[in-house]
Formats: structure tokens, C-alpha cells, sequence
């Protein structure tokens, strides 16, 4: 039970607490929790002596906090619910919560490396009907490892930020064309949010996610389809993804997901050594993608072939070190049906099955001024539910 | 002329003056540049009011100092460039001369964003013959666009640091199996080094390159040619490459190299209009590769199909910002001829043609213990040459 006004049975109650960074008027950057609909001034907390540590909270991005590692997380988590629970510092925390209408959300940290997987079983088989008919779906490394590539970390923004049309190359029957997409679309996925760091040379055991990876954010990974088509052989996705990627403002810790952890699809064939975890479980989270403020989609990300855990450990066996800030995404994320594919590519088919979006209008792929919403929810100790904090963008017109 | 002894006709003259970081046993890192076979320590001479910089030549980075821009860069070199030939200065000046094998060079900036084109005509011409023989060594977007993606840039290195053999998964006849590479390769690369940065949404127009980038490095992209050939579709390469790249101690400012600017290749068919550069200007820089000791390679940087000012408004024709400490690199540099390759994978004609090595051995690739240098020139003033920082690293077991 919380004495915060309106958090009890909230799904940002005390049970969820996700961070963020955020300003008001009158206080510079500093880290915050959500409660319901306030937020924590965690900045000022560790400056009252609310709460310790070590001057991270005051900071204008988490990643001074991110790299303190999992027994601080724990610690800090156990401090702010016994603040937000035990009326006895009532009169002392009332004053740092902020009503969320008050407050501008930045980016909840600074991002080293960005890493984008490809995890969906049917995002990929669908992507691989709709552009290679008549062939196998999957391509023969798909089963064997977490396929992925880099993505530009610069180009991370916050949900909320505009998303600007990006213009490029396209193929014609003419030949190639330069001006704005024609094909924009999004990825709804996941992201999992790296703390501590790993030395150059040294894989990361599948079985040391929790030690690395503290939390989760949602991801749209928008994508322009025409530009991406044509320049990425053979060296893959380039422009047509690197114009932005918007993440929530909120992180939610995996320790808030406790009762959200799920056994993951078996794997056939089996996987290499370095890509066993036991136990093999992915995150029961149900996302929500809204276009226009139509529900157009709800991808189950419980159904994704490859763990985040397999996917760490993918991303270091080669030796690739880990920074605090280094962001991996899970890939589009798309179930069987098709009112939960990931991306509007699967979901119109190609650009050929229009669909119903807000408005009572009909889309293929994104016009300027759309909106696109993706929420998730999670399930939550005791029969709770907790929300994921929302990932949002508006398409401007290309310059 | 220079009061600086051993300095007048060395490739790393006052002509020169290639920046780094620095540190010694009585010395935090900082930054200095390189005259002759001394490192003039510019942090000590910001302190001592010497040459002013904003306080940014006291830094264990170069990124302070490179997002100042263009007119504070020529100026402080100016002012260097002072310091070093009036011979009013040597008394104050001579004491903050640290010999180089005095010093360790650190990595010279924070890299940002790291991207690597694939620029090379004939590069790219080799790799298509030997991966897809009997089919056009060109893919059909080669020519419309400079072929590029994101690297991985926590995993830049300095000069000298060990390269730890990459294990991962490989193809073989049995299926997949996974252990350390046996197909590790090199790629020869000149990289670019940006400073100012660009706002999200605004496309950097070729014609201003030299107000964004600072200057030039050397680059060792290496490479697992195996790891490479089994994940890389359809996203590109990925732990193939992610386990480590390599760049010189030095930065070669622009300014150093304005007699190297030299017409590149004609273009046909005429590139989009965001692409047109005039002039359109390649860089003649002489590579040389040297294994074990051997010189076994010479590519000639002039060659490159795509200019490094095409390669900047490419990457931002999107809308991509641009960080300070972004680093894009040019792809491998091959010319026309079998002793010009930038790989291994060319030398060796995709490992049939062994070479000889230094020890008087042969390789087709890289085998345990082996030491890769590259090492180039550049034109200078007058007739001069200036040498660029040597990227150099060793193969480590894998563990």
C-alpha cells in the first residue's frame, strides 16, 4: 500500500517505479521515478538524504546510476517503495513528487552502442514472404544465432520527439530516384538497457543478463522501406533506419518484471553452447501499437524466438566489450496473426491491404501528421498489471 | 623552419602536426601533437597560457578540442605552428617537449558514432568476383550511392592494442559450428573524424565538409571473414567485425593535408544532386601494409570511387545529426592491382593464393602472434611529405 494519492492500483503503483530523466520550470535535468501520475524528484531526494546514491540521481541522464550495478538498483528500489509506502516519510517526500503534466521528459539516457536484432520467428517469415515469394521463409542462419546489426546510437530520441520524413534513394522502374520516403513505417520492439560494462575479449555468459542489463524501454525502430530496399546490399539497413529511434522516456527495471518472466518458444534446431539459457525465458509483454488512435495491433513479445538473454550473449561472444548506455532491441516484434504484426509493412501486406486507421481514414504505409502510439502492459506480482512507459512520434513533413 | 631538433625534414615536421592524447608516469592523459620524435604537450602549454583553447587541450579527449570548429582550429595551430619556429619561444616551450618513446598514446577521441563505407571500386569489384563469380562484380546500387553502415564504436582501439582472435559461429559442410575464427582478415581504411556537429533533421551538404571534419586517421577495420560470410544476411555484418577496429594515436588535421587534395575518379553514371561535390576532390594518400614486417600491400587512397565529402552528405541526406566524435571510415582501400589490395581476402584471392610474410613464412590469413602495420603518406607544402599515424595491432589467441 502506497500513501501516494491515486498510485494504489495504478499500473505505475509502487510495484512498477520506472526511471526516467526529467525537468520542470524550475529544476535543472535530474532523475525521477513515476508513481501514478507524479514523479519522484530522486535528484532531490539524494540531495535530502532521502536516499543514496552516490550523486547519480542527480544527474542529467541514468547512466551514472546504470553503472553502479545490480545490489545498488536493488538497494534503491527497496529505499523509494519503504519512502512511497511507510506514511512515516510522508512529510518529507510529498514535496519532491511532481504532478507528470509538469514535467518535460528527456532522454532517460545517453546511448553508447544501439543494437538492433531480429528475433520475431514470424516478423522475419513474414518480411521474407512479402519480399522473397515462393522461397524459404527464413534464411538458413536465422535458427542458429540472434541475427542483428548496429543501428546509429546519435539518432536515439525520446518518445514525443518529431520524426522528420527523412528523404533518399529509391528504386524506380527508372532507375533511382533522391526525395522523401514514400514507404514510412515503424518496428514496434523492445529494448533492453546494458549497465554494467564487460571488458574487450571477454564474453557475457547468457546466464549474467540480470547483472548486466537493468531494465527495458519500448522501441520504434521507424523504418523507410523504399530507401532501406535499395541500399542495403549487401551491407544491410543503413539510411533507411538511421534518420531516428524513438525510446520511452521511462525504463522499467527488470525487477519490476519479475512475475512478467515466461519459458520462451522451444528451439529446434538446438542452439550452440554459448546460446543455452536455463531457464529459457522471454517476457510475457503484451504490446499495443495505435495509429491515428486506432488500435491497429497487438504484438505478444512472449512469442519471440530469441531471449534477451541469447541475444547478450550473441552480442559478446566475439569478444565485443559492453558500455553502460549500450541499448539492444529485440526486432519487430510480431505474433502469428496478423492483428499482431510489429510493423504496418506485415500488417497492409507489402503496401497492398490498406488498413483502417484514426480518423476514419484508410493507410499502406505513414502520411505526414500521422501519430503512432506503442504501450505495453506486463503482468505484476499478485495479480497486478503493470504499464510500460509509452513510446510516441508524429511524422513531419520531409525538408 | 623549426627550432626543434630532429624535427626539419621529418615527415612529422611543422607541416605536420597530427594530434593525439597522450600520457606519461608524471602526466594525466592530455592532449599534445607530434613534431618530429618529440610530443609537444599542449595541455601543459594551455596551463602555462601558451596557446588557448578553452581550456579544452587539458583533456584525456580530443572531443573538447574538436567541437570548437573550424576558425578555433586553424588558430591554435597557427599558434602551435608559432611555438615551434620562433625561436623566442624555445625556452618557454622546450620543457613541455616529452620524447615519444616516453609516452602512452591513448585512444585520441570518444568515438561517437562509428560508420564504414565500402567506397573502393575495386575493392568492392574483387569481393563480388570471388563471392559471386561469373556475376556482375557490381551490385546495382554501387554506383548511385556510397554503400555504408554502423559499426560498432565502443570497440574502437588505439594503435597497439592486442586483437584478441573473435570466436563465433561459422558455416561448415556439417552444418554450423562455433570457435575461434580461421578466416581473420584486415582492412586498410582511412578514416574521418568529425567535430562539429549537425542538428537532428538538417542533411550536411558536401560542400561543407571541412567546416564538420577535423581530420583524418588511420583505420584497421579487422575482420572474421567466416563469422562474416554466416550472419551477414540480410543485415550486414555484425560480430564479424564487432570485436574490434583499430585507429591511429594521431589525427591528421585537414590543414596538414591541403597539397593531398587531388581530383578523384569521374563518375558515371552522374550521382543525385546531394551527391555532386565540386570540386570533387579525393585525398593522395599512399598507403602501405606491412605483416610480420613485410611490405606486402600499397593502396592507393587517390582511387576511391566516392569522396569523403560524398560520403558525409550521404550519411546525413536523412536527417541523421552529426556528433561530435563520429568517426565514418572509407572501406577498404584496393586498386587496380594484386600489390594495391586493402585484405587479406584479395591478397590471397579469398585464401587460395598464399603470400609470403615477413620470417620468411607464407599466410592467406591471419594467424596467432601476427603483427599488421599500416602506415601511409601524404604530399605536403613545397614539395615535403608528411607521414599519417601507423595503425598497428597483433592477433592474441582467442580465449
Amino acid at each position: 500500500m502506497t500513501w501516494v494519492t491515486g498510485a494504489e492500483g495504478s499500473p505505475y503503483g509502487v510495484h512498477n517505479l520506472p526511471y526516467g530523466v526529467f525537468r520542470t520550470a524550475d529544476r535543472e535535468p535530474r532523475v525521477g521515478v513515476r508513481v501514478g501520475d507524479l514523479v519522484l524528484d530522486l535528484g532531490g531526494a539524494e540531495a535530502a538524504g532521502l536516499v543514496l546514491a552516490a550523486g547519480a540521481l542527480g544527474r542529467p541522464r541514468l547512466n551514472e546510476f546504470l553503472a553502479l550495478g545490480r545490489p545498488q538498483w536493488t538497494a534503491v528500489r527497496q529505499r523509494i517503495t519503504e519512502l512511497l509506502t511507510d506514511s512515516a516519510h510522508r512529510a518529507a517526500v510529498e514535496p519532491l513528487l511532481v504532478p507528470l503534466a509538469e514535467v518535460e521528459l528527456l532522454l532517460p539516457f545517453e546511448v553508447a552502442d544501439y543494437v538492433d536484432f531480429y528475433s520475431s520467428e514470424h516478423h522475419a517469415a513474414n518480411v521474407g514472404q512479402i519480399f522473397r515469394p515462393g522461397q524459404p521463409p527464413l534464411l538458413p542462419n536465422w535458427k542458429h544465432l540472434p541475427i542483428g546489426y548496429h543501428g546509429r546510437a546519435g539518432t536515439v530520441v525520446v518518445s514525443g520527439t518529431p520524426v522528420v520524413r527523412p528523404q533518399g534513394q529509391r528504386a524506380t522502374p527508372q532507375g533511382p530516384v533522391t526525395g522523401p520516403s514514400v514507404r514510412l513505417d515503424i518496428e514496434a520492439e523492445v529494448g533492453f538497457v546494458v549497465g554494467v560494462p564487460s571488458p574487450l575479449g571477454r564474453p557475457v555468459a547468457a546466464g549474467d543478463f540480470a547483472e548486466h542489463v537493468f531494465g527495458v524501454v519500448l522501441v520504434n525502430d521507424w523504418s523507410a522501406r523504399d530507401i532501406q530496399a535499395w541500399e542495403y546490399q549487401p551491407l544491410g539497413p543503413f539510411l533507411g533506419k538511421s534518420f531516428a529511434t524513438s525510446v520511452s522516456a521511462w525504463v522499467t527495471p527488470l525487477e519490476a518484471l519479475g512475475a512478467a518472466f515466461v519459458p520462451a518458444p522451444d528451439q529446434d534446431p538446438p542452439v550452440a553452447d554459448y546460446l543455452r539459457d536455463e531457464p529459457h525465458l522471454g517476457l510475457d509483454l503484451s504490446l499495443t501499437v495505435e495509429w491515428n488512435g486506432e488500435r491497429v495491433s497487438q504484438p505478444p513479445f512472449a512469442t519471440m524466438y530469441w531471449t534477451p538473454a541469447q541475444q547478450l550473449a550473441h552480442l559478446t561472444v566475439n569478444g565485443a566489450s559492453l558500455r553502460t548506455g549500450d541499448l539492444y532491441a529485440s526486432g519487430t516484434v510480431s505474433g502469428p496473426e496478423r492483428h499482431q504484426v510489429g510493423s504496418f509493412l506485415e500488417l497492409t501486406w507489402g503496401g497492398t491491404e490498406p488498413v483502417k486507421v484514426g480518423g476514419g481514414e484508410t493507410r499502406t504505409f505513414l502520411e505526414d501528421g500521422d501519430t503512432v502510439t506503442i504501450t505495453a502492459t506486463a503482468p505484476g506480482p499478485d495479480g497486478t498489471t503493470l504499464a510500460l512507459g509509452e513510446v510516441t512520434g508524429t511524422i513531419f513533413p520531409a525538408r
